[in-house]
């Protein structure tokens, strides 16, 4: 039997709240589960390789990883150019540049979002045919499977030609490496109706209404949640906004029903008998388990996960850079907008 | 002693999906709990009278109302401009007729939101100062008090002077009526900089950064939750996408929690045990306690609720609008326009 083909994903170990424990702990897990992975540490060799023994990074799993140095790290608090300029030794910027350079597959990195985003941009450039990449948020579905909302946050003023790429990189994501058949395809606006929407939502309407695509039309803020679509598109501004809102309310609405609950004796029992079903529900709302968001419409693969990630959220985002790679998601990406924007209408 | 003031109230009697019940249950007890309240039932006569005993209507109460006559209805098929054509004669703009000929002070809807916004903009006309009146969403907060978000759907493609409006006819309603003492004002955008944001918000954050009020910088999509500010000002396409999205998110999270709970005997038990916290705790977020979104920037009080509201829902829309009245929000959102954009910068 043939050695299993190694895909080689690039860490930003030094990326996070919680770097280089949270990145640790998800390289470990993500080793142990997956044997087609190859991992490439990027950070600070002094402070990293003392703390791989405590991680479990030793033996088998250490084979498949090295440790690639990197003096900076990028903090929340640096502005997301800060990659171009004066942090370009970052372990976020050294990540990238390792796809970049056909040494990596592809980049994950917990960091500073809008500098990991830059990176990408920027230093891996854009698929031919897109215009601008964005971030596909997967979002946790009540019933079934989850809806990619996009763009999350890349662009704001997004064009109508935009949104509608935004629409096929997401359907192409959902059909891919969601494994989700021909997906419906769902325009984020204020109403059902077609008059309903902004100018820039009719316009991309009527786009997309003329593609080769499963287009249903357009989608209402609760077609988030309710799995009528499989790829919900819309200008980052609102993605944004709705995606941080959303995880500021189901975690507010936890908290809360603890608490409530926490107040009487009679309540906590009840508490305690419901927990585990509380717990398997809650699962299915946690970011954690989704572990990134995909920047699609970039020369590689990118997973921007959140700043709050632990060891399990960052196996999942590296599962989640696996996934693209192994279902080559950027050959569809471009062969799908080739075949439906022949002529760069899109542009 | 003087007899009580009282406020007329004209209630659209047949709009809304479960109307004319929820809207009779609702004026039953809106009327036994406000004895400064007269209503006008606006509706089928002949449906609406055969119905009053058994919703209670009868005896003292009854002598605070009165059946005005409409033919038609508008019904959630019918577009929001048919009441300025064929749908004349409808409840939602007989009702509204009555505010405008000063027969009453404020109307109450629960039908079709978009023909109420259209009755109540053509009909009663805008505030002196305000170029586009604004619906406001009042956000319940998990902390304290609520939030109040708008635009929230009466406007799409808002310039950055309607955005600034909007937030200030929300601090007043921030402040008159919900009573808050210098209201703390948000411009909902994609990060807390300045630098963040679309062209509108820039712009809008331009305008309000110059005036004399409370303007606390950038809101995220979190702080609409999490009590940071008091109102928070968006373009009523964003505004309508975190409303839907969220009630949806937070109905989903509790019938998830519910059918998980169901699964096993023993959680079924703590569920019942939990029950009274959980629900104290689930009030909160109850779209029903809020009982409608104002109509700010209209010559008059207009308060749009909910369709699926039952009899609470329509009782406390009734509050909010007795509310407007007695802390006669109107003339305090025209002098605040007229002392803080003096020369109608604001337009």
């Amino acid at each position: 039997m043939d050695a299993p083909l190694l895909y080689r994903i690039a860490l930003d170990a030094m990326g996070g709240d919680h770097a280089p424990h949270a990145t640790l702990d998800g390289a470990c897990l993500a080793l142990a589960k997956h044997e087609d992975l190859f991992l490439l540490l990027v950070g600070d060799e002094a402070k990293l390789r003392p703390l791989l023994k405590h991680h479990g990074l030793v033996g088998e799993l250490a084979e498949r990883m090295e440790i690639i140095h990197a003096v900076s790290v990028v903090t929340m608090e640096d502005k997301p150019t800060s990659v171009l300029k004066d942090k370009k030794d970052s372990s976020i910027r050294v990540a990238t540049q390792l796809v970049r350079e056909g040494k990596a597959d592809g980049v994950v990195s917990m960091g500073n979002t809008g500098a990991a985003m830059v990176a990408s941009v920027m230093v891996l450039g854009t698929l031919d045919g897109v215009d601008r990449p964005c971030l596909a948020g997967v979002m946790p579905n009540l019933k079934s499977r989850p809806t990619v909302l996009l763009d999350v946050g890349a662009n704001v003023d997004s064009k109508p030609e935009h949104v509608a790429q935004f629409a096929l990189m997401g359907a192409v994501y959902s059909e891919e490496v969601l494994g989700v058949e021909h997906p419906r395809i769902g325009l984020l606006s204020v109403g059902e109706e077609e008059t309903k929407g902004n100018e820039t939502t009719r316009a991309a309407a009527l786009l997309l209404r003329e593609l080769d695509i499963n287009f249903g039309g357009n989608a209402e803020g609760r077609d988030i949640w309710n799995g009528r679509f499989d790829v919900v598109a819309c200008d980052g501004f609102v993605g944004n906004v709705v995606v941080k809102s959303s995880e500021a309310l189901a975690e507010g609405i936890v908290r809360g029903l603890r608490d409530s609950i926490n107040q009487s004796l009679r309540a906590k029992l009840g508490g305690l008998l419901a927990k585990g079903a509380m717990k398997s529900f809650m699962k299915k709302l946690d970011y954690a388990e989704y572990g990134g968001a995909p920047l699609l419409g970039v020369k590689g693969v990118s997973i921007i996960g959140h700043g709050r990630s632990e060891g399990r959220a960052v196996a999942n985002a590296i599962r989640a850079a696996l996934r693209a790679c192994e279902h080559r998601v950027n050959e569809h990406i471009q062969a799908s907008l080739h075949r439906l924007l022949p002529n760069g209408e899109g542009r």
